[in-house]
Order: structure tokens, then C-alpha cells, then sequence
């Protein structure tokens, strides 16, 4: 099984896959983006080597993902895959970022990366605006968070208008809840 | 006026790219891939970091383009640009080297790359196989020529089925012919 957990930086994914990872000790923990040492370099090459074009930086998050496709989630498809984001945190950003990237367009990207293979259970932890900031005011503030709670709102947004446009399983669960009941929720769905 | 020479290796793009220099001091020489800093490290990557997936590479081909495109071709439309290879290469070799990989999604791809932005003219140095082996006799065997004369000359056959494809300005001309003479129709072109 491929699962896939998405939602924005502080809706609580890295916490829940931790606690899966206590649980499912022959899982295959992963994460995009730099899910793979040439993932690392892509991520490293877009942070800090002047792209100067919104395509450019595009195709170097698919490559990444074409990496990741081919180098994990493909030779290990009988086994229980746990990712922290995927294609649909690659979209949603690009959506916001970029307004002219069309969504239909985007998605052949994607699906071209993944060889057409959708996970089969994608969970979106979904916050709320006094939930974010409440976080954000803990979580010291880096790249994407100093964008500010409207922006990432709009990607939660982008995130479940995908979900919605995909034919696929997707569940979408309240992260006000508590870690345990969420873990509790995330439990029942893998079992 | 934008130009680009297309044409497989030995065929005489580099020579007829360094007359031309001569002539037009204002011209901007450029080159893909790695025609920009950017494009010189993905291409490093490209040959170093252990891609593993035949798409991840096609994506950090298209990164790069889109990088030169925005970088080098878009500020200066007002100018004479001179190209040493550009995305009939790219399609030729991928498609040579994947077959997977169809015309239509890879001309898709790369006119998204270039902003839908073709070039004004192409030259296609054509080569043969009598010509073809003996300079490549002549010169060390590098990672692509290694591959064999039946490969490049694929390869070159791909470059002809692409420009009879697009709806774009071409002339091919016969690298068997002097340097001088090749020199003399380019100018002609130009003119």
C-alpha cells in the first residue's frame, strides 16, 4: 500500500508518520521533495543556484519526482510506503506560486513522473486559521511560513480543489483533533 | 533574429558557429545544454549523480532549457542570437535513446520550456555515414559517440522527422561540402 500524507507546514504530517513508524517497522518511510540523495542535490540546486525561470524550477521538482518514483516508491510497491507529501503538495505550491500553470497541464506532468501509478490512499490533515497561527507563532519562521497564513491557506485550498479533481481515495481529517485521535483515525483507515 | 545549429556531432556545427563569431561581433553565442551557469550544473548532474530514471533526466534537460530560454534567449529577442544545439537535439536524442517517449508530449514540453518561443531559422548540418565515420575515426570517442554511427544517424534522422513536424523555418545543408562553401550559404541565409 502507498499512502501519502499531505497538508501544509504545521497541520502535524511528520508527527503522524513518526507514529506510524513506531508501529510499522517494515515500512518504507519517504518524503518528497529530496526523498532520494539526488532529490537532496535538486532541492539544494534550487534553494541556492540563481533559477531565474518559474519552468525551471518546475521541471526540477519532477525530476525529483521521477527520481523518487523510479528509486523507491516503484521497487517497493508490495510493501506499506509511508510519504511525507508528494505530487499533490508539488501542484498545490506550483498553483500558488505560479497562477498561469494550469491544473489539467500540471497534472500530465505529474502523472508522466509517476509513470501514472496514484497512491492508493492520500491523507490531507486539514488546518484551520487560528489553528495556523497559533502554530506559527510556536514554529520559528522559515521560507514558505514567512509567506504568510493567507498564502498557505490558499495552498490547503489548491490541495483539496486536486483532491477533489483526481479520481482517487483520499481522506480528509481535522487536525485540531489531537494527536491520539488522530492517529487513532489514521489507524482505522490502514487497517 | 534567433538561429539555431542543429546537427549531430562532427557534423560541423562548432566551426560554422565560430565563423559566424567573427562576423557578427554583437552576436549572442550560446549553446545547449549548459548554456548557462545553472545549465552547466545540471549537466554535471546529469552525468555524475547517478539519475535513475530516464524521465528525472528528460525533466533536468527541460530545467536547463527553460533556465536558458529565460536567462539568455528572452532578454535579448532584439538581438542576433546564435545557437549551438537547442531543442531539436534534446527531442532527437530522447527520442533515440527512449522510445517510450512520444514526439507530440516531448514537442509539448519543450515548447512550454521555451514559451511557446521557436527560433527564427535552423540549420541542420546533415552528415553520412561515410563522413561520419571517418572524422569520428579522427576524434577520441566521447560518451555519446561511443554509441556507434547507426545511433547518430538515427539520431540525426530524428532531428529531420521533427523539423518536418513543426511549423518553423529550416534549411539543410550537407556537411560533406568545404567548410567555405557551408560558410558562403550561411551567410547567404543570413543575409
Amino acid at each position: 500500500m502507498y499512502l501519502i500524507f499531505e497538508g501544509i507546514d504545521t497541520s502535524g504530517k511528520s508527527t503522524q508518520v513518526s507514529l506510524l513508524k513506531k508501529i510499522y517497522k517494515d515500512a518504507i518511510i519517504t518524503k518528497e521533495p529530496g526523498g532520494t540523495k539526488l532529490g537532496l542535490k535538486i532541492r539544494e540546486m534550487i534553494l541556492n543556484e540563481g533559477v531565474k525561470s518559474h519552468k525551471c524550477e518546475l521541471f526540477l521538482f519532477l525530476a525529483d519526482r521521477a527520481q523518487h518514483y523510479k528509486e523507491v516508491i516503484e521497487p517497493n510497491r508490495d510493501k506499506l510506503i509511508i510519504s511525507d507529501r508528494g505530487f499533490i503538495s508539488g501542484m498545490a505550491y506550483a498553483m500558488a506560486n505560479h497562477p498561469e500553470f494550469e491544473i489539467d497541464f500540471l497534472l500530465e506532468l505529474n502523472l508522466f513522473a509517476l509513470d501514472q501509478t496514484l497512491p492508493d490512499l492520500i491523507i490531507l490533515l486539514k488546518t484551520d486559521k487560528d489553528l495556523l497561527k497559533q502554530r506559527i507563532d510556536k514554529k520559528s519562521e522559515d521560507e514558505i511560513e514567512k509567506r504568510g497564513i493567507e498564502y498557505l491557506l490558499g495552498v490547503q485550498q489548491n490541495m483539496i480543489d486536486i483532491l477533489n479533481h483526481l479520481n482517487i481515495k483520499y481522506r480528509i481529517l481535522d487536525a485540531n483533533q489531537s494527536i491520539e485521535e488522530i492517529h487513532r483515525q489514521i489507524k482505522g483507515l490502514l487497517s
